[in-house]
C-alpha cells in the first residue's frame, strides 16, 4: 500500500463496488478483495483509517446474506479485513497487523437496482459520457427510461445519500466525504442538505463530455445530475478537459456564471471547484506481482507461443466495451498486413478480452463484431500455422502482466477512456522495449502521450501506420521511450493521486 | 430585397452553390435563381454591388457549358441578372432596372469534385458537425478518406482560394471577402497568404461542435480546417455556443490561448474574432408569396383535406436528413396517439419531406426507416378513412407555405441544426394560432425558444407530451405566442443579419 497522509477527520467513502465481496463455497462463506482500479486505489486510503466508513452496494447473493445477518432494513455496518487477507473480522481468527475498515453495505431492491444500474448507469450514462450513441437512431428515451431514472437512479441515489448522511451525523457532522463515479451523481446535493458543514468531493472516473453530448438527456435527467454534483466542494476528474467540460455544462445548461480563471463556480454562497487528478496504479504491488513465479511461468509459455525467431508481439488487454475500439484496432492490423506483406508470419496480435456487460444488447453485438473481423482478418492473411490475431476471452491478471512484459507494442486505441490503467501497467513492467501506442482520447494520454506513438481512434490507416512505426522503431528509441514512460508512472503512483486530492480538500475543512 | 447598407469596397462572395444555375430545354439555355436560405440571403447583398464578384461552383452540365463558352481553364466570369428575371445578361434583351452581379464560376474536375463534395463535405464534415456518427462503428477513416481529403477537399479549396485571391488582386488588394460554409474551410488561410491586407470573414452555417466531436477527424484533417478558418478576421456562426465551441477547438486542439472575454484569439499579430449572427429569412418576399393566389389555392385544397370539422394538423417540412430527426418525431406521434386515444381521427401529421443526398448510404437507409415507422404507426392507429401520418415526398415551397398557414403545430425536433429557417417561415405566415414545437438543439431556439413549446430531440415521451400540450393549449396562449414569434422574426430579418456582419467587418477594413 502506498503511504498516504491520512486526514485527521473521519472519512466517508462511497463507491458502488465494495472492497470486499462475499461468496459461498459449500456451507463456507468466502471473501475476496474487490478488483478494478478504483477500488484498489481507495483501499490504500481506507485501510487503517480510524472512525471511517466505506459505503457500498451489496452485490452478490452472499453480500445480501451478510446484510441480513448483521444489519437491519437492508443496511449493515460490518468490520472487514482488507490486508493481508479479506474477510469479516467477526468471522476470522484474531491476528496482529490486519488492516481493517468499516463497510456500510446497502442491499437494494433488485428491480430498483436493475433500473439504476442496468438501464441508467449502464448503458445510458456510460454511452453518453463515452460518446457512443449514433444519435440519428439512438437512444430513444421513452416512458421506460424516465421510470428507470426516477424510480431507479433517483431512488437508489437517495438511499445511498441517506446512508452517507447518517454516517456523517453519527460522527458529529464533521467529516470528509469522498463520493465516486457515475452511479451516484445525485448524492452530494442531498447529503449537503442534511449536513451543510461536510467537506465533500465527487470523483468522476469516466470522461465528461461537453454540453452537446449532455443534451442527449432531457433536462429532467441532466439538470439533477449537474445540481447533484454541485453539492460538492470539489468535483474531480482525470483530466483538465473533463473538468472544463463539466463547467461548460454548468454554464450552458444551467446558466451559472463560471470563473474560468480558477475553474470554480459560486452556488448559494459556496464555491465549487472542478479539479483534475490523474489516477494511477499501485506500482510496488504490480512490480512485486511481475517478479512472481506465477507470472514467470505464464511469460515462458507466451514467449514460446508468440516470440519464436524474430517474431514480434502486438498486445491489447481490454474489456469488450465498444468504447475500447477493439474492432477498429483489428481493422488497422488488417491494413498493416495488407500494406506490409513482409510482416506476414512475423507478427501476432494477441488480444486478451474480458467479456463485459453481456446483458446489454450493444455489448453482445460488439462481441459478434469482434469475432467477425477477427475471422475475416485471419482468413485473409493467415495460414501455414500462423494466425495473425489470437483472441483470449478471459480475465487473468497474472497472464496479462506476463503479456505486458513481452509485448513489442501495446495497443490502446480507445474511442474515449477516463484514464486507461492498462497503459500505465504495461509500461511499468515491460521488458522488451515495448512501444505504447496510445489513443489521444484517453486520460492517460495527458501524461504518456509525449512518449507514446499516438493513435487517432477513428483513423484506421493512421493506426496501421502507427503500428508499423512502433514495430520498426530503432531499438534505442524504443528503450528511451519505455524508460521515460515507466519513470512517469513510477513518479505518479496512486498514492500521489490520493495525496493531491486530500491536500486540496483539507483547505476546505472547517477549522476545529 | 431588404435594404442593406452596402460597403464601399469591392465585395468577394464565395459559396458552393451559385445564385443562378443554367439548364437546357431543347436548344434553348434556361436560367433559374438558386434556392436555399444561404443563397437567397446573399442575393440581397450581391445584387447591385459595384465592382464585386460572387465566386461559386459550376454544378449543372449547362453551367459547365457556360464556363466553356465564356471562360478559360475551367473558370469564367459572367454577368448575370438576378432580379426580376435570372439569366446571362449577355443573352438577355436590354432592359432597365435589372439587378446584376458578376459570377466567377469554376468548373471542377468531376472526380475531384466527388471527393470534395460527396466524400468529405457530405457526409464526413456534415456528420461530424451534426454529431450523427455512432462512434463505436463509424466512421472508419482509411486511405480512401485521406485521398479524398488531400486530392479532393484540399485541391478544390486551393482552386477556389486562388480564384478568390485573383479577384482580390484584380481589385488592387483592398476588398471585403465573405466566405461561406463547410465546403471551404481551407480557403481563408491561402487567400490571406496572397492578400495579407484583405478583410475576410467565413460564415459557418451548420453547427460547430466541441473538441470531443472534432477528434473524430485526425489532426491532418482537423488542424488544416482550424488553421484555414484562422486566416479570417471574423469566423461567424448562428449561435454563441457554436462560436465558443470553435474557440475551444482552437484552444484544445491547436494549443492557442483564447481571450474568452471578447471571444478572440491572436494569431501572428492578427486578431481573429468568433462571432454569431443568426441568419433569417426575407420576410417581405415570404409574406408576398403567402398572399398569392397560388398559395391560396393550395391552402384551400389542404384545408379540405386535413381540417374537416374540429380536426387539427401537425406539420413538418424537412429534407430527409438524419439530423432532422424525422423518425423520432413519428415515434413521438405514435406515443401521443397511444397515450391519448381521444385524438384518433382528430389529428393528422402531414410531413412534407424532400428526398436528400440519396447517393449517401446513410440517407438511403434513413428514408427506409422513415417509411417503416410511418407504415407501423398508420397500421397501429389508422383506419376508417383516417391516416394518422401523411407523407409527401416533394419540394414545393408554395405548398409548404400554404401548409405553414393552416397548421396547428409545426414540429421542428432536429438533433442538431445550424439555424432552421422552417421555424421562422412558419411562424411568420401561420393564420391559425399555430404552435411552434422547437428542438432546443436548433440555432433558431436561441431566438424563438421562449415562445415555443420546447422539444428534447432524443426524448420520445417528452416530444409526445409537448405535442399534446401544443394541441390542447388555450387559444389565447397560442395566439399570444404566435404573435410574439412572428414579431421576433419580422424584427430580425435577413437584412439585419447582413448589416450586423458588415458593421463588424467595416471596423476591420484598413483606412483608405
Amino acid at each position: 500500500m502506498p503511504d498516504i497522509a491520512k486526514p485527521d477527520v473521519p472519512v466517508i467513502l462511497l463507491s458502488h463496488r465494495a472492497p470486499v465481496t462475499f461468496d459461498r463455497e459449500g456451507d463456507q462463506r468466502t471473501a475476496s478483495r474487490g478488483a478494478g482500479g478504483l477500488v484498489s486505489a481507495l483501499m490504500g486510503l481506507a485501510a487503517g483509517l480510524e472512525n471511517s466508513v466505506w459505503v457500498c452496494a451489496a452485490s452478490s447473493d452472499e453480500d445480501r446474506k451478510v446484510v441480513e445477518q448483521y444489519g437491519d432494513k437492508g443496511s449493515a455496518a460490518v468490520e472487514v479485513s482488507l490486508f493481508p487477507d479479506a474477510g469479516l473480522v467477526d468471522e476470522m481468527d484474531a491476528e496482529q497487523g490486519r488492516q481493517t475498515t468499516t463497510l456500510r453495505m446497502l442491499a437494494i431492491d433488485p428491480v430498483q437496482h436493475e433500473q439504476f444500474y442496468g438501464q441508467i448507469s449502464n448503458p445510458l450514462l456510460w454511452f453518453v459520457q463515452h460518446g457512443l450513441y449514433g444519435r440519428a437512431s439512438e437512444p430513444d428515451l421513452g416512458r421506460q427510461e424516465h421510470d428507470a431514472f426516477s424510480h431507479g437512479y433517483v431512488a437508489v441515489n437517495e438511499a445511498f445519500a441517506d446512508a452517507v448522511a447518517g454516517e456523517v451525523e453519527a460522527r458529529g457532522g464533521r467529516a470528509l466525504v469522498m463520493l465516486h463515479d457515475y452511479h451516484f451523481y445525485l448524492v452530494a446535493a442531498r447529503v449537503r442538505e442534511r449536513c451543510p458543514d461536510v467537506t465533500m468531493s465527487h470523483f468522476v472516473h469516466i470522461p465528461w463530455p461537453g454540453p452537446n453530448e449532455w443534451t442527449i438527456l432531457p433536462p429532467d435527467m441532466r439538470d439533477p445530475i449537474l445540481h447533484g454534483l454541485l453539492g460538492n466542494d470539489v468535483v474531480a476528474f482525470h483530466t483538465e478537459r473533463f473538468a472544463r467540460n463539466f463547467l461548460l455544462c454548468v454554464q450552458e445548461l444551467l446558466g451559472y456564471s463560471v470563473n474560468w480563471g480558477d475553474l470554480t463556480v459560486e452556488i448559494g454562497g459556496r464555491t465549487v471547484a472542478a479539479r483534475h487528478y490523474p489516477i494511477s496504479i499501485q506500482t510496488e504491488a504490480l512490480e512485486e506481482l511481475a517478479a512472481s513465479d506465477q507470472v514467470a511461468e505464464h511469460r515462458q509459455v507466451l514467449t514460446e507461443r508468440f516470440l519464436e525467431g524474430d517474431r514480434q508481439l502486438v498486445l491489447r488487454v481490454d474489456r469488450t466495451d465498444p468504447s475500447k475500439n477493439i474492432v477498429r484496432g483489428f481493422k488497422a492490423f488488417d491494413t498493416l498486413l495488407t500494406d506490409h506483406p513482409e510482416l506476414k508470419d512475423r507478427v501476432v496480435f494477441f488480444a486478451m478480452l474480458q467479456p463485459s456487460r453481456q446483458d446489454v444488447p450493444q455489448y453482445q453485438q460488439y462481441i459478434s463484431a469482434i469475432g467477425a473481423v477477427v475471422a475475416e482478418v485471419n482468413a485473409r492473411h493467415g495460414g501455414h500455422g500462423w494466425e495473425p490475431i489470437q483472441l483470449r476471452m478471459e480475465d487473468d491478471f497474472a497472464l496479462a502482466v506476463a503479456a505486458y512484459q513481452i509485448c513489442d507494442v501495446l495497443v490502446v486505441n480507445a474511442i474515449a477512456d477516463g484514464m486507461n490503467l492498462v497503459a500505465k501497467e504495461a509500461v511499468l513492467v515491460n521488458q522488451r522495449s515495448g512501444v505504447l501506442a496510445l489513443s489521444e482520447n484517453t486520460g492517460a494520454h495527458q501524461e504518456l502521450g509525449s512518449v507514446a506513438v499516438r493513435l487517432y481512434p477513428f483513423d484506421i490507416q493512421q493506426q496501421a501506420d502507427a503500428m508499423y512505426e512502433a514495430l520498426t522503431m530503432p531499438a534505442k528509441d524504443r528503450a528511451d521511450r519505455l524508460r521515460a514512460a515507466a519513470d512517469i508512472v513510477r513518479r505518479n503512483d496512486v498514492g500521489k493521486w490520493l495525496d493531491a486530492q486530500l491536500a486540496d480538500l483539507e483547505h476546505k475543512l472547517p477549522a476545529r
